[in-house]
């Protein structure tokens, strides 16, 4: 049968897990069904939530014990909404949302529901392709305050982030349509960089711009852009909403690489009590809606998720699943003595994402993007950063200035 | 100077609300100052956030004390960010909502910012006029249990309910496009039911469709639905974006009231420490972004907010600003027994919207909205509910089965 199965952690005051699951059950579909004389039974079956499970867990030593803690796993038939976004979690977590403490930690579509979404349009592999590299994590790097700067000040960090070895470059999340910087004039400039670098040197890379401005203009835009010669797209989806990713990577006429951003996905995710699970609204969700690459916060820096929760979305991105895999870019507090440790966590098929480690090295971009080269280099050759940083100067001067992550060791 | 100024609650585990602060309103717009030379300083000041205020407050007693609880407020400037509510969002809360306990509680919009965007279309006084009532509360209900009904079943529930004296009633949020039921039958034998009680009666009414589906197809629904005689629309806008509202109450061909739905809403202000306040999110940003109507759980039922959350809403909802007034709607668990409490705690101009407190009644649907008119003449009048229910048999009934909020003695 076609459905949607959903997994919720619940807080209950009322102390009956399997009560609530009943009422949820019924609540979010027909209504009622006990007393229903037997012919509206017989019709309203297919459309009945089903509870799956109710399942008690053990309660938090350090909360108040006023409450029952237990998982939740319902199952919503598919006829009851139309395969979109916005009704399955209208439908899930709609009117529920507002109703105690209640988080949606996880949803299963069936294979027939899955096949109404895109999925990833290129996916690591793809990507991969598109960079010509394979065997190790790709980098990347981030622009340094580009608000109130010009283009001339965006090619120069552009051409040396990557000249120094940088596989993607991507825009601040916070880099509006703006005069000093235009979004198509981002584009072409960074298209033809990209190109040059390829003559010059036969290296491939990728420039994600970010895509902003009116939900209703954002697809035309996107053409544009892929056609002014955009090689990747970055895109604040979770300030628009899933369903306008899905349009982005459903497009034939948008043949670019989509990284999502995580911006404002705190607000929907931070809490242990409430909102959806870390791991479904940057990983299964996005995934199903088309994003090729998912940042999140890496668990190592200032901006931190917890381990588990970072490694969680990395999970969603790369299981096996209908559809491609997502590129997991763990970022924010990202230096070249973290590279061990990060791919030990996340694996060769992740993309190390570095801001002020890239730009704070004191030789500056090119530097930082060497240094990072050269501690991936180390891994894959199964030697200590310590003894690469013996031939490489870079290396040497970034594990000075940031030290290595203990856990690395 | 045109800006927007973010209020938030912290829980930081840090200490220093003053460094805290500052990082916030540099991070979040040109990333360092001090450091920087004159020339760019100089350069970048238009640029900057400004910290408005840090202001520690009593922590919480029932709470470990490990944490310094306070307010923020920041000003961002406008030439950082286009004039739409994905760029505003992300300014003010991407990076910062996953970067620890943060609540966005309120923004103030500067007036040449706030020009941007359009407000209710329609409005507390405009809804009045299409409905032709001006001295009580509206009074609205919805379907009972449509998931699985067909044509007939919704026509004889909607004439039953405004027949019996609705002033609205709505689609259940999770009716979607289905065969037994489809939106645009909905909204065709909903306009002449609507057209055909207007000349039996003389009474004027509107029926909120539930416009649903993806988001690229939403405005064209729209404007074929009003064409084909849709008085009111119903919008589940929190599983899309509000910036998808914006552009519905933006459009001169989709010339009817929206609806904003609360459904998922939960999932971003329930927390007390993260996500948006429920008077930003259900009030002060769909008022700016145009809708009508705010739903919203009444602080009474079993889904219920906090009375202050939802006094907060309805204030947002009716305070003065650049914006025509959004008709709060407080729901869930409403009888004939709230109305006196529903009025003193938002007044005349809200709307009293029953689901169980219509269907549920000994007489039926119309008995339901008989008893519903009847308490607000009773309110009207200065009496008692049980002094009117002497001569109103359906009020009696309602009174006998729901007894009366307490509060409301």
């Amino acid at each position: 049968m076609s459905e949607i199965i959903a997994t919720y952690l619940v807080h209950d005051r009322k102390g009956n897990l399997e009560k609530k699951a009943e009422g949820i059950a019924l609540g979010l579909t027909i209504g009622s069904w006990t007393d229903l004389p037997e012919l509206e039974k017989e019709q309203l079956k297919k459309h009945k939530g089903t509870v799956i499970s109710a399942e008690e867990l053990e309660k938090d030593t350090d909360l108040e014990g006023k409450y029952t803690k237990g998982l939740i796993k319902i199952a919503y038939p598919s006829v009851n909404f139309s395969s979109d976004l916005p009704a399955i979690l209208t439908t899930v977590f709609g009117k529920l949302s507002l109703d105690g403490e209640v988080k949606l930690l996880d949803l299963d579509f069936s294979d027939s529901l899955a096949k109404h979404f895109p999925g990833p349009k290129f996916g690591i592999e793809g990507i991969r392709e598109r960079i010509n590299v394979y065997n190790r994590p790709l980098l990347m790097s981030i622009f340094k305050g580009v608000i109130g700067k010009d283009l001339h000040y965006l090619e120069e960090q552009l051409f040396d982030q990557l000249a120094g070895g940088m596989d993607l470059v991507k825009d601040d999340e916070i880099l509006f349509e703006n005069p000093l910087t235009p979004f198509f004039e981002r584009v072409k400039r960074g298209g033809q960089i990209i190109k040059q670098l390829k003559e010059e040197t036969g290296k491939n890379a990728l420039y994600a711009v970010n895509l902003t401005g009116r939900t209703s203009e954002i697809r035309d835009k996107a053409r544009f852009a892929a056609e002014a010669g955009a090689t990747a797209l970055l895109f604040n989806v979770h300030a628009y909403g899933l369903d306008v990713l899905q349009s982005l990577a459903e497009d034939d006429e948008v043949p670019v690489p989509i990284m999502a951003h995580p911006a404002v996905s705190g607000a929907f995710a931070a809490s242990d009590r409430y909102g959806f699970s870390y791991s479904l609204i940057l990983g299964k969700l996005i995934r199903a809606a088309g994003a090729d690459f998912s940042l999140f916060p890496s668990p190592y820096g200032s901006v931190a998720l917890k381990r588990k929760e970072a490694l969680g979305i990395a999970e969603e991105c790369t299981v096996s699943s209908p559809f491609k895999k997502v590129f997991p870019v763990p970022s924010a507090g990202i230096h070249p003595g973290l590279v061990p440790v990060i791919m030990k966590d996340f694996g060769n098929d992740s993309i190390i994402n570095a801001g002020g480690g890239i730009h704070g090295h004191p030789n500056g971009a090119k530097g930082g993007a060497a240094a990072f080269r050269s501690a991936v280099d180390a891994v894959l050759e199964g030697i200590t950063l310590e003894e690469k940083a013996r031939t490489n100067e870079h290396l040497e001067k970034a594990l000075k200035l940031w030290g290595q992550y203990e856990a690395a060791k």
